[in-house]
C-alpha cells in the first residue's frame, strides 16, 4: 500500500495510538497544538512544524525574507493556541546546493526579525544539503494556564480572532500575478498570506484570564480546525455565516469570500470557545483585540452552518467523513 | 553566490554570530552538541538533527526499521555528549507519496524501539509530503551537570568510547553488497553503521562523577570532532596512532583501518577529555564501559598524530584550514 492511499490523517492517528503513553513530567502528548511538559514553576510547550517547497511554500511566490518570518511564526501560532509565550526555537534547514546565498541570508533576516519581535531565541539547529528547500522548526514556549483543544462544553460560544480567509485570498492573488507593494487593496491580502502574525498576546490574555475553554489556531481552515476542537471535546458546532469576520479587501477581490473564510486556511488566527458566563468578559477584550463571536458548540456531534435566511445546513469539509463515521460507531450525537 | 561556494561551516558560523545572544533562562545556545535551558531543578538539553535521503541515508541500503532507530539515536547521542538523559522527542517527517506504508510502519517500529530503550517519549511531530524522504528529530533531555565542548585544559587526556571507524567500514561493506545477517564477520561493522548505540549511560556517568572536562560525540569522524573540542577549548591535541581503538573486524576488512578510525564518522561514540588528576578514576570506568585513552590536549593549537615510530605529524583534516587561519589571525598557538 502506498502512502497516498492511506492519507496523513490515518497515519497520524495510528502513530498517536501507538505512541500515546503517559510519562513522568509529561502533561500533554501528541494530539493538541503542542505538547506540554513540566519545566519548574512554569510549563514548557513544545511544537514542531515542517515546511516543504512545493507543498507549503513556493520559492517563486514567497520572498525569502517573508518565508523566514512565516517559518517561525506558524510555529509560534501553535504556542499562542496553548496560551503560551514563545521562548526558544530550533531550526532544521535543508537547502539545495544551487540556492543563492542571498536567498539564505534573506531567509535568516526574516527568521531573525520574527524571533526578535516575539522574544524567541534561536538556540540550535541543523543544516543540510537537500533536493528541495525544507524548513523544520521546533519552538519551545512557556505558560502557566494551558488552553487545550478538548475543554469545550455544549453552549460555549465560538470566537475567531482577526479576519478569516484573507490568507487564502492573498495566495490566489499571488498566483494571479499580484505582488506586494504594487496595489494597496491587494497588499492587505498578500500580507495575510506572506506574513501572518501569530496571536501570542491574545492567546496569553485568554489563558491568564481563564476566558477560553478550548482553543486552536486556524491553520487548516476554520472548518477543519473547528472540527479538531469538536473531535477533542466530543461535541459539534454551529456557525453563523453572517458573523464570519470577512475583510472588505477579501469581499473586494472574491465573489464567495465565505468559502475562503470557512475553508481557506493559513490565517493563523485563534479559534476559541467561551462559556456563556464569560461571554461579556471575552467581549470586553475587543478594546484591545479583534475577536468575533461566530457560533456555538453543540451537544449534537455535527458541524452546521446557519445561512443568511436562518436555515441550518451541514458544513461539508474534507475529513468530515471520518467524524461522521466515528459518531455512528460511538452511538453518540 | 551559490551555497556550494560558501559551505555549511561558514554559514553556521555566520548564523551563530548573528543569533548568539544571552537570554533569560538560556544556559547554552548555538555551538555545542545541544542547547541547555533552565527547567526547574534540572536543566533541559535540546538538540535537533536532520537526516535526508541521499545525504544522510540511502533507502536502498538502510532498512526502514534500522533507519527509524538511527534517526532517534543520533539525536540521543548529542544528549549523551552533554551528560544528559533523554526524555522527550519530536519528529518531523517528509515522505514521498510513493513510499510504501510498510516502509513507514517499519520506520516507526524502529523509532519506537529506540525510544522505548532510551526512555524517551514521542510527544509531537509533523508529517508532510516531500520529494525525498527527510527526517527531522528534536530531542529533549535532562541533566544536572552538563559537560560542554569548551572545558578542556592543556594536558588533559583524550578518551574515546567503543571502537572507531566501524561505522565507516560498515558503510563500505554495504556499498560492496554485504547485508546484515549473512556474514558474522561483516555483521559487527554493518551493525555499527546501521544501528549505532548512543552512549547515554557513559555520558551520564562521566557527568555525575565530574570526570570529563569536555565532551563531544563522534559523528563527523574523530579528527573533525576533536577539532571542535579544540576550537571550543582554544587548544590543540595530539593523538597516538597506536592507541586508536580499532576493532579486529575492521582490521579484517580494511587495509588502512586507522584512516577510517580518524576520519570515518558516524560512530556516535563519545570523545572526552579528562584532567590528569582524574585519570585513574576515569580508567576505573573500564569495568563497565569500553573507553580508551588516545592522546592529550595541548596548549599549541594544532592537531597532531604520533605515529608508530613516535614521530609527530600534523593531522590533515577537512576544515582544518580555517583552524590554522584562525590561529594565525589571533596570534596565538
Amino acid at each position: 500500500m502506498r502512502l497516498r492511499d492511506l492519507g496523513e490523517r490515518e497515519l497520524i492517528r495510528a502513530i498517536r495510538k501507538d505512541f500515546a503513553k503517559p510519562g513522568k513530567g509529561l502533561i500533554l502528548g501528541i494530539g493538541d497544538d503542542a505538547a506540554v511538559i513540566e519545566g519548574g514553576k512554569r510549563r514548557l510547550i513544545l511544537t514542531t512544524d515542517v515546511l516543504i517547497e512545493g507543498s507549503h511554500f513556493l520559492r517563486a511566490l514567497q520572498p525569502a525574507f517573508w518565508l523566514g518570518r512565516k517559518s517561525l511564526n506558524v510555529n509560534l501560532s501553535d504556542i499562542a493556541a496553548m496560551g503560551g509565550t514563545p521562548r526558544y526555537v530550533l531550526l532544521g534547514l535543508g537547502l539545495p546546493q544551487t540556492v543563492d546565498t542571498r536567498w539564505v541570508s534573506d531567509f535568516f533576516s526574516g527568521f531573525k526579525s520574527a524571533a526578535t519581535e516575539s522574544g524567541a531565541l534561536l538556540i540550535g539547529g541543523d543544516l543540510s544539503q537537500a533536493a528541495e528547500v525544507f524548513i523544520s522548526v521546533t519552538a519551545i514556549g512557556e505558560g502557566r494556564a494551558i488552553i487545550r483543544r478538548n475543554g469545550g462544553r455544549p453552549g460555549d460560544l465560538i470566537f475567531a480572532s482577526g479576519f478569516l480567509g484573507d490568507a487564502a485570498g492573498g495566495l490566489r492573488l499571488l498566483r494571479r500575478g499580484f505582488r506586494l507593494g504594487r496595489d494597496k487593496k491587494a497588499d492587505h491580502l498578500l500580507k495575510a498570506f506572506l506574513d501572518p502574525v501569530p496571536q501570542v498576546r491574545l492567546g496569553r490574555r485568554l489563558a491568564s484570564r481563564g476566558l477560553a475553554s478550548s482553543m486552536i489556531d486556524s491553520s487548516d481552515g476554520l472548518s477543519v480546525d473547528l472540527l479538531h476542537l469538536c473531535e477533542e471535546s466530543g461535541l459539534g458546532a454551529e456557525l453563523e455565516l453572517d458573523r464570519l469576520p470577512i475583510s472588505p479587501q477579501l469581499r473586494n477581490f472574491e465573489k464567495d469570500p465565505s468559502a475562503l473564510a470557512l475553508h481557506g486556511g493559513e490565517d493563523y488566527q485563534l479559534v476559541f470557545t467561551v462559556a456563556p458566563g464569560k461571554y461579556q468578559a471575552a467581549l470586553a477584550l475587543r478594546r484591545h483585540f479583534m475577536i468575533t463571536p461566530i457560533g456555538r458548540m453543540t451537544k449534537a456531534r455535527r458541524l452546521c452552518i446557519i445561512d443568511r435566511r436562518g436555515k441550518k445546513k451541514p458544513l461539508p469539509i474534507k475529513g468530515y467523513e471520518h467524524f461522521i463515521k466515528q459518531r455512528k460507531e460511538s452511538g453518540k450525537g
